[in-house]
């Protein structure tokens, strides 16, 4: 790992700040959570895996999550038309930091 | 790394959920990096690393990080009293996935 460390806070250029603002938002776990147990996954199956979360804040959080590059929307040309959700090579490289950290909180909190 | 990943999102019981809440809070990772880099830490010298941090939002951050177990808080009784923050070891174990993080947020962000 990069020593870029020690001259941290590195304040606005701090990157794992940066990481936890774009990761961190409501529900933004929980979908890449889901997403990454049960692979690609339409609209509707993953509002079902999230208890209590409303279309609009699903639909919100989605589509932050797609412009940060961390979920891909496919759409298929059917009828209805169907769309599904999966994560990008970028976050499943983020899954093993995220596990790590989730045994960290079940260990320490 | 314990396979409970498997039943996620598991929602309220979510042990990552829950702990990128303790560490998400406004200016927390610069508190707890900014301890990392520097060891023991007296409350001004916190201030000065943190641009632009307000001494009520330091003092409330401090306090919950001393309440959910990151941060201790000892007291020398001098004149005038000296305060000294530090990691707690919980703290200590978290910093390499914090870094790990980091990184993942200098490559991908």
């Amino acid at each position: 790992m990069k020593d870029v460390h020690s001259q941290c806070p590195c304040m606005e250029r701090c990157p794992l700040n940066r990481a936890m603002e774009l990761i961190g938002g409501k529900w933004k776990i929980q979908i890449i959570c889901s997403l990454n147990s049960n692979g690609k996954t339409r609209y509707n199956a993953i509002k079902g895996n999230l208890d209590g979360v409303s279309n609009n804040i699903l639909a919100k959080a989605l589509k932050e999550l797609e412009r940060d590059g961390f979920v891909t929307r496919t759409e298929y040309m059917e009828v209805p038309i169907r769309v599904e959700y999966d994560l990008t090579i970028k976050s499943k490289r983020l899954m093993p930091i995220l596990e790590a950290l989730s045994d960290w909180g079940e260990e320490n909190i």
